[in-house]
């Protein structure tokens, strides 16, 4: 028995998750004080503006603001609000599906059976864990999906109080949209921990000892938490690329106005589609991997020594980690908030970067005490049939490596897509030749991005595997999740700067005010790269745990590559990526060519439009990225939630393995190249726009050729970096956490093909 | 037994093989009748001109033909030289290494040790082993070479010839680009089985009884063919679309003058890189595979019963396959030059799929033949340490389903690459609105194209796996490429009408011949997109056979996913495809932007130029061509040749089968995606310039706003599909075959990390 006593764990870890919502409330509250209405003065803080845009009437500037800000918030309310009916009625019709397979088991018998892993004892009958699974199912969807509303709450909230404070400096400007974000971090860290927490304390009632029953129920939360995510994420992703091309390839390339103009029919639809995309998507993402990293550590230590010698403590190792996690996360938050102020643009990138290396650092300190006091010296873990003996040490190392490596993929993302770097810089000036070479160059960086998270993940997977077998490698993808806090703000940072931007344009600010908020946003782009980086390690870390899970819970002894049966579940499973892509691209790009012929209609038909004597019709551009998100979001969406049905019924389990190892493997490449390729192409055009430096004036203004051919390359990354890229980490994770929650179904009536063949 | 006496096999390898070489001749001297130089009055088909051109003197027009098709041999002779220079240091270096690891694996011993299968029976030393493999790599990297050049040869000589007889019909300008392809096909398929045949009788001399050692030190053969497939491809690759793409970029783009015109300094170098990459890589490549199947089949077939009973006919099926195959290909050949006669544009693609069919249909036959008569109707074959049954007709199912799979590979990619189909019209179509929805049309093309090919392939590795193990993943892979004859003879017709139609350009010939060499050009692209699709579906095939022959010979039972070391193996080896592309992409990249500044260069400073008054340096473009080409596929080469050594002796035989399970399942999707992508944005430029529909005619015409974002789109595409996206099949064959030649060495000595950590 490790030293922390059941009693306090049951204290602490609720304690946590109200610490880090009450946290986030008061970043709330502060954010607040920045007033956006026209009625007040602008709160306390103005006499504290120290140089007054000229030109600007303050008062009316706000008045402005409120407008735009209350446009795209309820833009953003409305589509979100459409995307959940239709999602409510996927998660019945799916519930059902798990009630009536998971049931099927042992023919919806409600006797109960002998344990498989605790041997001699009795556990609950298949009926009541299909129930249960379906409960957890609900209520992970449910929470995934007020994750991802309270996020888009939030920067919806902040975006226009970002702009506002623009005009007293950057270093304002910047805790605002921090702030904001932080708020999202730890609303949604703290919010899945309770709902995690509580959903168990519940269970347990009915389950009472039989913890293989409660976690293998458990498992139905990640589920639940993946797939709404995975329509959050698709959906809000067509949306945002959908309006953004659109608007970019009409205003930008055509008319010659620039981004984000007021004049553009479809700004609205663009600024929208950041909130629903980059803030709801990313956060339902990334809760999804947290809640599943989460299950499958719970699911192992559940048949491992932890749970047949019911030790509480220990089996709740992974959400006392996640506990510690928020607190960490929260004196991480006071780093950039309070006890660093940023003065200058060149400030902020490295402050972000803090953020990644105090809360690591902090963190691995917090690690070693929780493994320390939580857990016995030494215990055996489950390994595919057999027992490992484990050390508490070892987890040290297997949490710390997973938190380590994600620190790893933050500073090689960052380098690849800063452009404060020579990668970028190289595709900057590939522009000089044009497009050709941009896109060239591009891919190229992105392909190259690669390697150094791949090795990060390998080692990170060989010795947590090694130390701590599955167990081990769930534990690590909870390591480099447990800083999820301040990922998620340092993520969300990006949007909130993005649309921050946008109001500044659209309300007429002046060109000072633009070029902070355009600082913000060029390391916002690139800390949400980080944070794309730090969701496709973390999901391929989680996927292989519940690979190994599912393989556990299937009964497989090996997966063999040498048999045909998973070597063509191996080779297909690593096509369903690009399957994925081709999709979720087209969609885009069919959604972007409708925006296209709206845009240029309104242009055509709306006098005074260009001149700016009229307004545009803002709403009918969002109703085209809405139909088409939803209407696209489809097609990907089933064949993520079908392969694993169809593989496991028709092809049996050994072939599913097949597919889930072959998508990991292959997915991962996929997802980090698209997304830096993106983030890259995207800080090229700003690093050109900007002209910082010597080089760069050498290749802008905008305008210029080179200015072109870069807004080709930005255009072309959109979609790779915010629709088909960041979705493929959730179809790994899904397909993995989907495997496992049907694992008994197909282990019981799966491989029909084979069978009658 | 089988029906077919030994004394008669020996007898009609051979010969099969002789009579490729003399159809190929004859197809030669047909080719040969079509005069370039200006003496005489282009041989004896003068009169059947029925249409002279107006304007063109017919005699000055050949003299001028003669003079471009000089300087491009000129160019590509010396190019292939100075790269074989550099090649015959690396292959000594690695004929020396070779030597000594597998000379280590009994340190040197000249003692005959026991037989690993062939329980009881005493085999030749390892030394001799090490000493016949270095022999058997010299021997396959020489023919490669060979097969290279004769290809290169032949296709100078026939670009100029295709010209002039376009002056007489579409029709005879097929046949003569045909014919040529023809020449190559089946020199080098006769070619690499005299090779091989002439190999093992000599090698037998030595080996006697000892099969094992024998077809063991066979594999170095296609290792040889391998390794020199991939310079081959990678420096021929860049050479190519170094000169393309910078060519392209101040040509079409800044000046505005048409591709292949005389003024461009690029222009010679271009055609050079056609027949160095397209054709030599290509062909090198194409042995590659042709080589490691047969070898892989032999090697597992030597460890099996035949094997074992010396049944010399039995073991000697994958070489009768492929003389069969040659006599198929060569009726088939008929089809397309004697029996059907082009008399319409819309005709030549008709015609390449026919020899498509007809050589699958006519193969199927020929299995049957084959498999009935060679085979005993029972025997037993190795299969990862145990025996299994199977009987002749299980052979001719695994054999016919590669056949048919390539079929299907062939169909699919013309489906996606056409410009008769709807997914090229739809990217043509993008180009409306720019560069960057093309772009993205473009890249979820490619990514499509992908699925169906896997799911052909993904059935023909269960169903031969299934039926006959290993050995008949090796024969469905020789089935695939039994036809490699009229494969090649297609595929190589593309890049002969390629430079046709640039001598058509360069000469000043009229727009009507131009229009003609065009259409062929595009269905160039289609058939060279086909063979990228043969040599991609083979390559899998192929090294899945080798993997399996590599597990075998390292002693491994299993490859288990779930073991961190295999695991870590597959992740990074899912990784490579993209290192190497980034390399790849970026050299191309890199010297397609000092291209672009000589050529800028000399269009400023030469007087005259722009208005055909002064003759550019063409000798200087094409030796930047050279120099990058040969300076940077070194790295990637160095990659692709390095990584089976480190993995194997550092982290062990499992590991390294990870890495080769990864690489191949990963690398197949990059490699079919690239290569589709290219040829569709390729073909949906010459759709826009063709315009012979009413939606073309939409778009176009050439210097239209949609064509330059074709042209774009065309630019992008060049490295993929002819530089990165082809190198990929020889990266996953070759660290296959490598793998299998040092698998004794690795699972003596492998390892070394993971013994002393």
């Amino acid at each position: 028995m490790g030293m922390l006593s059941e009693g306090l764990t049951q204290v602490l870890i609720p304690a946590a998750a109200l610490v880090g919502i009450v946290f986030a409330l008061l970043q709330w509250y502060l954010v607040s004080k920045v007033k956006v209405s026209g009625d007040s003065s602008n709160g306390l803080s103005d006499k504290l503006i120290e140089e007054e845009e000229d030109g600007v009437n303050n008062r009316e500037a706000s008045i402005k603001c409120a407008e735009i800000q209350h446009a795209i918030s309820v833009g953003a309310t409305s589509f979100l609000f459409t995307q959940y009916k239709y999602l409510s009625v996927f998660m019945c019709v799916f519930a059902a599906i798990i009630f009536l397979f998971l049931g099927s088991v042992k023919g919806f018998s409600t006797k109960s059976e002998p344990c498989t892993y605790n041997k001699g004892s009795l556990c609950k009958p298949a009926l009541a864990n299909a129930a249960f699974s379906t409960l957890a199912f609900l209520l992970g969807a449910l929470t995934s999906v007020l994750s991802g509303f309270l996020g888009m709450k939030i920067a919806t909230y902040a975006n226009a109080r970002t702009t506002l404070e623009a005009r007293k400096g950057v270093g304002k400007a910047f805790v605002t949209a921090f702030r904001s974000g932080a708020v999202m971090g730890f609303l949604l860290s703290a919010n899945g921990l309770l709902v995690l927490y509580i959903t168990i304390i519940l269970f347990k009632l009915y389950y009472g000892d039989d913890w293989e029953g409660l976690y293998e129920s458990i498992t139905g939360y990640g589920l639940g938490g993946s797939s709404m995510a995975l329509f959050g994420r698709v959906g809000g992703g067509i949306y945002t690329k959908a309006a953004d091309v659109g608007a970019d390839l009409v205003g930008k390339v055509e008319r010659n106005i620039p981004e984000d103009d007021p004049r553009n029919p479809a700004v609205i639809a663009d600024n929208v589609g950041d909130n629903v995309g980059d803030i709801a998507g990313m956060g339902s993402d990334l809760f999804g991997s947290y809640a599943e990293s989460s299950c499958a550590a719970l699911f192992v230590a559940s048949i491992s020594s932890f749970g047949i010698s019911h030790d509480y403590t220990a089996m709740s190792f992974p959400l006392i980690i996640s506990s510690v996690g928020i607190v960490v996360c929260l004196v991480t938050t006071l780093f950039a908030t309070d006890l660093f102020e940023i003065k200058d643009v060149s400030e902020i990138e490295p402050s972000l970067k803090r953020q990644l290396v105090v809360s690591t650092i902090l963190m691995t300190v917090g690690i070693a005490m929780v493994s320390f006091f939580a857990l016995p010296s030494e215990f055996t873990l489950f390994n595919f049939g057999t027992e490992k003996a484990v050390k508490n040490w070892h987890l040290f190392f297997c949490v710390s490596i997973g938190l380590w490596a994600g620190l790893v993929i933050g500073y090689t993302t960052e380098y690849y897509t800063s452009n404060a770097y020579s990668p970028v810089q190289d595709v900057a000036d590939s522009c000089k030749t044009g497009a050709a070479t941009n896109v060239i160059f591009g891919l190229a960086l992105g392909y190259k991005s690669v390697i150094i998270p791949i090795f990060a993940i390998a080692i990170a997977i060989y010795v947590s595997f090694s130390l701590a077998a599955m167990y081990g490698i769930a534990v690590a993808a909870l390591g480099m999740l447990s800083t999820i806090a301040t990922g998620l703000a340092i993520d969300a940072y990006g949007p909130i700067s993005d649309n921050a931007g946008g109001i500044a344009e659209m309300a007429g600010m002046s060109h000072k005010i633009r070029e902070r908020t355009d600082a913000l946003d060029a390391a916002g782009n690139t800390t949400a790269a980080i944070g794309k980086g730090f969701a496709i390690g973390s999901a391929a870390l989680v996927s292989l745990a519940l690979f190994g899970a599912f393989v556990s819970r299937a009964g497989i002894k090996t997966v063999d590559v040498l048999t045909p049966k998973v070597f063509i579940g191996l080779i297909v499973g690593a096509m369903l990526p690009y399957w994925f892509s081709a999709m979720t691209m087209k969609s885009v790009g069919s959604a972007a060519l409708k925006m296209v012929e709206e845009v240029r209609r309104q242009f055509n038909t709306i006098p005074g439009l260009m001149e700016g004597r009229a307004k545009p019709d803002y709403a009918n551009c969002v109703k085209i990225s809405t139909d088409a998100s939803l209407r696209e979001m489809i097609p990907p969406g089933a064949l993520v939630m079908l392969t694993p049905l169809i593989a496991g019924t028709l092809f049996g389990v050994e072939t599913l393995a097949g597919v889930l190892a072959g998508s990991l493997v292959s997915g991962v490449q996929v997802a980090i190249s698209a997304s830096n390729t993106g983030g890259a192409w995207d800080n090229a055009k700003k690093y050109i726009e900007a002209g910082a430096s010597e080089h760069a004036k050498t290749l802008g203004p905008k305008g210029s050729d080179a200015h072109k051919a870069a807004v080709i390359g930005d255009t072309i990354g959109d979609p790779l970096k915010d629709t088909s890229g960041p979705s493929l980490n959730i179809l790994i994770k899904l397909m993995a956490v989907e495997s496992l929650v049907f694992a008994p179904f197909f282990a019981a009536h799966g491989g029909l093909l084979f069978k009658y063949l």
